[in-house]
């Protein structure tokens, strides 16, 4: 199981999840990683926390004001990226660019997706995982594996029938170990969570806990 | 006259161009500032130059995946936050709440416009800078003090009109000091470029010459 | 005053909508338009009643598949467009390139915003007339004159300061005659209405209420 | 074979160009629909012709000015409707939405994409059909099927692997009958065209030539 903690623009202290993350995985062996600010993804790779960032551009190098280039979140320390988070919903073909623009620059990718039907769209394009994050349950402390499981079960089977396979990750509202382990049992492989730990007063009990049932 | 170098999203080493920068500054007095990806933001702003973001969020703290977030970029170093480039346009609504929150952490800012109209509209919003880039003549190697003398002019004019005044930077094309000069004839209080320092051999060198005419 | 009917994408008779408008404009010598989808236009039209569309694109003619192009609105009977609706946001140079393409063919326009100071930015950008429309309280029930007048009172005077001053409308909760009439007290030209006209169950009723006050 | 001209924002008339296409529909029984401005389906639609949109919302009835509605454009005369076309395209999570909005309301659809991954991704968001347009061919007068045929097959194959499979349409750089001939002999179903018709001095006479070949 992947745990991969999105801090989004939380007013939390990056480094110290960060920090927390990287004993927790340390300690158990788990994989556990942070998506930072991109501001901060150069102090959170620092603690050697696995650092991935939230986004990043379609375009690569060129005239791009404002943009995300994947090279320069690498120059930073991330090793991966988030793609087409419901809060960060991108246009098909740009999904497909930045797919590209993370895979010449060594990032491993997510693509998020609201639905199965998303989720097999999204995992045609080639990314190394997907998830499936029902929006009305982000931030609702009910997790999808509870509220809808049906959801999680219909997208690992619409991944599968992408050939080669890819591995569906599930979020929205998972915040213990129960919720990981319940995760994994509808096949899912791996979680994606926020307030959960972001908010948290202790981020590393929460990650212990978390990873406990893995 | 104040000089911000847009690195944009080039494949130039973002902190040797800093070092640079921060070299003639520090050599003559001239305001210089350097305006990285959000993800170079910290190691720009360590070697002590006048570090911008291109870019910051109208959303704050909260669940905002991918965003921008103002205190993000202060908390990495930025003291400054260009807004709507035309490589970077935003809606009217978030220019607004974009200056709200660079305010709010204590950025400067500055709204890039094409036109004088468009100035004026931005001049309202309360930046504390505005600037002018006709999108035809970025990266033209043509400066727009030569090129449209004139849309220089009525930018200033029309930015003088609101109370407060709103001092006004020009940019596309700036390449010497020579236009450096021009565009302070023509009324206007610093330049933006990027090309010609992120991709020049010897960027202090290029620094050097558009600073002889301040 | 000026009552524009904005049809949105409700469920209701456009037609029936139109011919009610209409026919209270000519009974009572008002000014009331309708704004209805842009595939509605035509059918509205002809009604007779003053008919807007509620949005056109910067674009002109040309390579657009999917824009909403000033003349084809225009061609189909439209002689107004209101721009910006928080609805549909759009970006600083996009209003201004949707302004000077409704000029080019001749359609009044209305530019909303949120607040006084996103008015004042619309104001110099040359529409015909602007809308303050506080988007908590749209569909509300509750009128902006009521619920928070001097938001009105300010965007009267932030667009009186342009020269030449801009009339101002507002919108957001208004239903009834009162509300008008409060509005107009509050220095304003005009209102916005949507649900309060489209979803009743007696239009024509609803709309000599409104004008009742004029 | 069927053949979709797209009138985009072009200064044609609508009509005459209509009344061309059902008068060759007719006359061949080749399919042949048209997709005009969406102020313009209803007399589009008025000729006879098969009418289409060239893009409806994901969002249904409801708060949403400035959108297109799916129930609107079916009002109004239109039997289909283009999605993600490359000069609009849609964010993911909107496609899935657009395509639901579309099958509510008894609209036949394509979905378009840049290349053969996006067509697949396309694919399983299960649209009646899906069409491959290499942005820099559009308007290019080089037929995709000759400068780029295996871009073509490429298509067709990824359609082919979704089940169940999804019909291929191509387009850019289509204007004779002999292009239509060599996308029919590529796998694919039919053609998208814009200028090629829009532009002609005598639209009926290139339509008699396009579906020749049929």
């Amino acid at each position: 199981m992947f745990v991969l903690v999105n801090l989004k623009a939380y007013p939390c202290d990056a480094v110290a999840v960060a920090e927390a993350a990287a004993t927790v995985a340390d300690d158990t062996g788990a994989r556990i990683a942070v998506a930072p600010q991109a501001a901060h993804i150069e102090p959170v790779a620092e603690t050697g926390v696995e650092t991935w960032a939230q986004h990043v551009s379609s375009s690569g190098h060129g005239s791009h004001t404002g943009s995300t280039l994947a090279p320069a979140v690498a120059d930073a320390g991330a090793t991966g990226a988030l793609l087409n988070h419901s809060e960060r919903r991108l246009k098909l073909a740009d999904i497909d660019g930045s797919l590209r623009a993370a895979e010449d620059t060594g990032l491993d990718t997510i693509v998020c997706a609201n639905n199965p039907r998303q989720v097999a769209a999204a995992a045609t394009l080639g990314p190394d995982m997907v998830a499936v994050e029902p929006p009305e349950l982000i931030g609702s402390g009910t997790p999808v594996s509870r509220a809808d499981p049906d959801i999680v079960r219909d997208a690992v089977a619409a991944a599968d029938e992408v050939n080669p396979p890819v591995p569906v990750l599930c979020g929205a509202g998972i915040t213990s170990g129960d919720d990981v382990e319940a995760a994994a049992d509808l096949g899912s492989e791996g979680v994606l969570l926020a307030s959960g730990v972001a908010k948290a007063d202790d981020p590393e009990e929460v990650l212990r806990d978390l990873v406990s049932g893995i």
